[in-house]
């Protein structure tokens, strides 16, 4: 064997589903993007294109959609366990299944008409295993937020290409990806969904400042501790760089009052946080895309 | 003359600004984009690249910024007011000033904590003329909504090349761009935009829809009648369309239940509403980009 | 009567089609994305949902899949024309169309395989009328294009505002975005837009530019002066600025060898240019979309 | 200790540099693209705000100028390899930086003019340790490619989700992300690359597909065996699905040749492919972003 056939994962990405429930009073929309990738005894299908393993991508978009019939979709975690203990279970080659959801939402405006609540996503991700074991990861994306005070940035290193000037005081933005891995794979995940973002938010408002780390440090250290069925926290938080314009040569000062916002290039402050006592995340952060 | 020079402008685009104000209890911030284009005697530039005439668009920018220092930005509509006069008033050379600005909305946490409120934006455009007159648009882009129900398709011209079956009962969704036209250029824009945004959220909402044509003209007759200062409404309406999956190889029945949402191609439907006495446009509607 | 209907236009945008011939020695494939905009009587479906002067733009999607097949799709311009003058015939109501078509290259790597060339597109947009009057727009987008000497910017307006300082030498860089007008709507489509891409491309090399408007202006009037069957040219040039890096606070000169590339903001520049003896442009250039 | 910070890594995304170099006969353009993230001993600025280990990313990007001014860009492996060093090596608390880095290409036109090449990317990435270990991975993005004969599917499991028609003759479409690490961190980089490129493309013409699994395969395996100093090569293809269009409403066969291409949901195949002797990975393929 001159080639090794090491990690892999095939499936459907980007599922766009939307569902209708009219059966009560006012009627409810779930509006959902799904993604699966499956692994198993997919040696053949490399080497030699014998697909006799393999579940055709558009059969798992077809299983969404019938799924998402055959009972209601109810909390993302859930319908994401569905999914993937269908694809690990019911083949033999598939050992593995990934799901992943990510739900935009909607605000009524009555019985009949909504409105989209932005472009913020909750997010839901299982790794199931043929085994029966499953690993679940809730989230979000896209919560942008901003302190117009009560952050500086001081003390760091200066060598030779440093010309950042010191601040007390400055505006720090950023736009909150989060996962966190619960300990369970089962569980309230509405209710901890609503209080972990809760808590995102509370501990980004109420806490001084002294980094982006710091920062991402206070809000998932918040969360476990406010959330005991979560096991660990991971945050990507890219600084969106608020410059100062300067105003000087037009005769003006500029006391944090103007700033040009950047697109490129940005900070980008990443980390994980756990519990002591977590259980080990098997399979739950593979990559994904692999590359 | 074997060439003709036509129209021309040009222009800063995309200035992204932001503004804090914390002099009062609660932190404020504006999140604007802010383009600008001019235009005049520009025929020398062109042919020859003689720039005597020609106010750098990196002066644009730095306009922007230090307009927003020396006074408050206050509605969109006056600050484009502002820098619309400023432009065409300030140099012989150029004689009209277009400038757009887009407003992204942030929601309050606490006094210096702030969540960005969407991908919803507020608009602006203002032509300003060397001899003083100004023409005034608002509106709005990104506003997602869907009625769930009450919404139909039906009668309509069948050929040989038509396979959408009629329905009586369908999901209709769309992301609305809206400008308006004032028929003078004061006025109390903050009240105006948001009783504007109201009646196209209300009349989206309370009619009985028989064509995506026909919910724009509702909701563009509505804001007319609503807001005498508003001569003129324009929408775009791209059909975000929602298909019925085929359950039926599963068995299965899906009587509005589950939807495929597509994102190209898509339908568009846009329309220009007047006032019957509506002032003349002017060069509120001159296009931009030009091509 | 309390509100009037004005402009108006409706259709499906931005099908997806390839078309592949495998009858020659090579494969050939066609790559398009494909837009339609039909106009006519159509107050009725506004004003009241009445939709028997609709087409839907299903059908127009339908149609636009059928005549691929029908016929080979050749040029761009005939296709635009096949599509166009079948909607503003066909149907009693409809009065006029706007086809617009963007083609994707492919390069070939052997008979059966290919490459896609970049992200460059040629374009076709064809008005077509009842009356059987039908105008030919021509044009190409994405051309990036960058002069890396022969390119200053000096003689500008100064004021109070002006940071700029004058240059003899920097990098002129933009992405073209390119249309032209035929002045019939019959002609060797394929000889003429390599010829019109090709002396946009000569003008922009062969020139000292002074500013990007006599870029422009060079590259404009070099395809009305080259080509005959073309009336009119109309360019849009982002300035995608490469501004010099201050490299001076780490001992470092840079004279003219590190740039940052900034996304926004760009300055935009944009002109008309016409042969005297243009016929008029008719429907040739309305809006789309409106706004 | 209630919270354990485990993996963390931060540092400038995506700064945006060209460089330019006039001393030959035709100027030489880089198009850069770089993204540098740092880990080490950074505990307490997550816990404490304390940023005495901190190298702000406004340093990095600074640094990534001078570096270029300092001496040539080169081969992106090794100006990765440069700054990763630098970093790695010269902050006390810094043990680990990931140097990211994309090119675009420019074709020139003449000694002072170039037209970008398109939007396929070459990259490097480098990971270098404080112990002098640096681990190098090429790569390349953006390479979209079609076989339009040649490509089957065929055999799959079949369950009674399953709609899809076998098939012996469709059109193959991919977007080619391509990553491959070598066993070395010296060597002959634009050589290396230029041929593995080069094989990708010639495997994925030259070979029958019987799935998209194994056309994977097949690139990736070739590239193993033609390029001993690769160790590991890692690849992600979408599908990009062309689905025949269903004619036959409108009397029409189609036999291969209108399809309508499709967005989303889209097939995504990835795996890993190495030699057996292959050295280990260490840090190569440290997640980034994180999550």
């Amino acid at each position: 064997v001159d080639v090794v056939l090491g990690a892999n994962q095939y499936g459907k990405a980007e599922v766009r589903m939307v569902t209708l429930d009219r059966t009560g009073e006012r009627d409810v929309v779930r509006d959902l993007t799904v993604g699966i990738a499956l692994s198993g005894d997919l040696e053949a299908v490399h080497v030699t294109g014998d697909n006799a393993h393999v579940v055709p991508t558009d059969t798992q978009k077809n299983t969404v959609f019938a799924f998402a019939r055959q009972a209601p979709v109810g909390e993302l975690e859930d319908f994401a366990l569905r999914l993937g203990r269908h694809f690990a279970g019911q083949f033999a080659a598939i050992s593995r299944a990934r799901v992943h959801i990510a739900e935009s939402g909607w605000e009524r405006l009555d019985a009949h008409n909504l409105r989209r609540a932005g472009d913020e996503l909750r997010t839901a991700t299982v790794v199931a295993d043929k085994d029966g074991a499953a690993f679940v990861v809730s989230g979000l994306e896209g919560l942008v937020v901003m302190k117009t005070a009560g952050s500086e940035f001081t003390g760091y290193i200066k060598d030779r290409f440093t010309t950042l000037p010191e601040t007390r005081d400055r505006i720090l933005a950023t736009a909150v990806t989060a996962r966190w891995r619960h300990a369970s794979s089962s569980g309230d995940w509405g209710a901890s969904f609503a209080a972990a973002r809760s808590e995102l938010l509370a501990r980004f408002a109420a806490h001084h400042s002294l980094s982006l780390q710091q920062t991402l440090y206070e809000m998932g250290a918040g969360v476990l501790r406010a959330r005991p069925e979560i096991a660990e926290v991971r945050l990507s938080l890219p600084n969106r760089h608020h410059f100062l314009v300067d105003l000087s040569p037009f005769g003006l000062d500029n006391d944090n009052r103007v700033f040009r916002a950047e697109d490129r290039p940005y900070g980008l402050i990443e980390a994980v946080l756990t519990r002591p006592d977590a259980p080990p995340p098997g399979p739950a952060w593979e990559p994904y895309p692999l590359i």
